[in-house]
């Protein structure tokens, strides 16, 4: 058996692993990433395209902005098609010009990679039967690779290994309590190298459900269609994914609308998910493996940031400092943050989709919110402050250093 | 049988009733109002207790604002308790200086017989056997009283006859479509002479379930809690109304809580409701005739206002323009109001009460909710202009008469 030892045991190595990583080595942390999905496998995931400024921010602290700034599009307002009407929420002038950056998470992840690659950092890919264990008092994190066993003993183990990761299901179940819900419906989702319909993204409501026209840069498209649950990616031609957009689509936009070929096609479930605490002793939880939130609101990615920005602080805090006070503060400062954006995504989804079960009243009472939210500056600005992210407080890292 | 003739047949004698009637009478329009209830009935039913502005303002027009002046309570804020904590929603810096006005309904219906007698107009109380006919083509209606059969001959029919009148049930079905929603548990409400706990309302939200800190004046209290469907008005004493109310108040609320006996004790169910179109030929829906709010946003007596102001205005402009503009519009001016109010009552009583089928995903959501909207500017600002009343556009009637 191969023992090493480190500061802090990162299992996962999707963006809130990595992002902790890069932050911690910019710090002068150590740590080790262990993952067990193949390096290859990791960087082609495709998911979230919506960067809040605080995420970008948190990427420029870590140095890994370069790409970004280069391709990253500066987005000012969204659209919402509503009984094919189109209303702009103007996001930049309903929150003092803050904004949201669409670049696609493949994109985060390798640069982050890439970064780590530079630096040499040490990470475990194809890590099998990975094992956390005795994080109530001396943590340590076991695992096999090419037939070799190894033990890694740690003071912490940051949990960023997704909904169905390892961390999670080893607290005991005394310790922990998850809320969830489960939509009745999927998203089918088409990638494309088409430009996009239009320069912003368009949130579409309509009789034949929710469509979502997205982008991830100006020559490559993501569209998504609300589908039932039942629907196989199979039975979804190009053709019959184009037919039913448009259907749900207004005169303008069908007509802008330049289809191709598509080069990923899936159908994801929505889920609403939450852990409570996000940590266990010496075990952090963060991203995915804490919370899930429907894909609506664009929060998925931006709440694993917002994790890694106070689990970040919190380890610098505690090793610059010698300060315990982020440790102990961070379950509940995350929590606060992921149930405004569970919130806020639910009620996105809640909002824009159709669901079966919905009485003709209740369909008519979304039908006024809507009208409400969209011809209310104050209902716009609800909207959209959230949208661009709720702001949360966070020590700078200067100050961590500087005081140190 | 008495035959009588007029230019509008008011059916029902409520606050809808009699604020149309008297407008009509400062316009010089003829008209009748035929009530089945005795005019003793009328004037004790005790309800709302809160008036935006534009109700208030529809009185001053409707010149039975005297009383008003004198002895309403003009509120500037609102406090919601939640998870023991007091919040204060400053509705007037929120709104621009808006407020709204603590006046009973039941003094509203006073000033406006008390008007009504002093004009001398004709109303029939204690009318049996009310009937409306022939309202898509030469509208009557016949009735008996005291053993005399009377029809009235006129234009048009307002059916203001509240949520069991005759005048929508007498709507063919295929003319008109109706949603609902009952809620799983009614308010129990009582009235006693008591100085106010606080000089403001407070919307109590608690694990113990909604509760409601209400007032008619400053000697006048209104307290009102959740309580199941099932519960009997027997079954609460007065002391186990006033302990249970205290179980839900913050220890400060619970200090300044006077208690004392009951003059009025009741349990109400909860629902939502609404018919659509509100016209049908010749006859028009005003107020709880054509649609119910559940009381959490005290808009069911504003509502009957805006409809009268509608309608009113809408009819001063037929006989004085000689234009049928406004009956056109009326439905569909008064449905995009009514939606919103649906809208907004449905929502604070979703988010205050407790159900008993919600997960507690759905409990967290609705906390999330609340820490939201109370700790953001916008999302106070959604609640607050909904509160004192969304602006709706109405002719002045100055205008209309001078262009007449």
């Amino acid at each position: 058996m191969e023992i090493l030892s480190t500061k802090v045991a990162i299992i996962g190595s999707g963006p809130a692993g990595l992002l902790l990583g890069q932050l911690l080595y910019k710090a002068g942390i150590e740590h080790i990433i262990i993952e067990q999905r193949s390096s290859e496998y990791v960087a082609a995931r495709i998911r979230a395209g919506i960067l809040e400024q605080v995420s970008v921010d948190l990427l420029r602290e870590a140095g890994v902005d370069q790409h970004l700034n280069e391709m990253g599009l500066p987005h000012h307002g969204i659209e919402i098609l509503s009984n094919g009407e189109k209303h702009r929420i103007d996001l930049s002038a309903l929150t003092q010009g803050k904004e949201v950056t669409v670049y696609g998470q493949t994109e985060v992840t390798k640069d982050l990679m890439q970064a780590r690659e530079e630096a040499e950092l040490l990470s475990f890919y194809e890590a099998n039967d990975v094992k956390v264990h005795e994080f109530y008092n001396a943590p340590y994190v076991t695992f096999h690779k090419n037939g070799v066993e190894y033990r890694v003993n740690c003071d912490f183990i940051a949990g960023c290994d997704g909904y169905h990761g390892v961390c999670r299901a080893t607290v005991p179940q005394d310790k922990i309590k998850t809320f969830e819900k489960v939509y009745p419906f999927g998203w089918l989702g088409i990638l494309a190298d088409v430009p996009p319909v239009s320069d912003e993204l368009i949130y579409v409501q309509s009789e034949r459900g929710f469509a979502l026209c997205s982008m991830r840069s100006n020559t490559r498209s993501r569209y998504y269609l609300q589908v039932p649950l039942t629907d196989k990616v199979e039975e979804w031609s190009d053709e019959r994914f184009w037919d039913e957009l448009k259907n749900r689509l207004d005169p303008e936009s069908q007509k802008n609308l330049i289809i191709g070929p598509s080069i990923e096609k899936s159908i994801a479930p929505l889920r609403s998910f939450v852990t409570e605490p996000m940590r266990f002793g010496k075990l952090f939880l963060a991203g995915d493996a804490a919370h899930i939130v429907p894909p609506t609101g664009a929060k998925g990615l931006n709440l694993a940031a917002s994790d890694i920005a106070y689990l970040s602080s919190a380890l610098i805090e505690y090793y610059l400092k010698g300060s315990e006070q982020g440790i102990d503060d961070y379950s509940e400062k995350c929590l606060k943050r992921v149930w405004k954006a569970e919130r806020f995504s639910w009620w996105m989804t809640h909002l824009l989709h159709r669901f079966e079960t919905e009485s003709d009243f209740d369909i008519k009472i979304k039908q006024a919110e809507l009208a409400y939210v969209l011809g209310s500056e104050a209902g716009q600005t609800t909207l959209a402050e959230n949208y661009v992210g709720l702001p949360y407080e966070i020590k700078k890292f200067d100050d961590l250093k500087q005081a140190s």
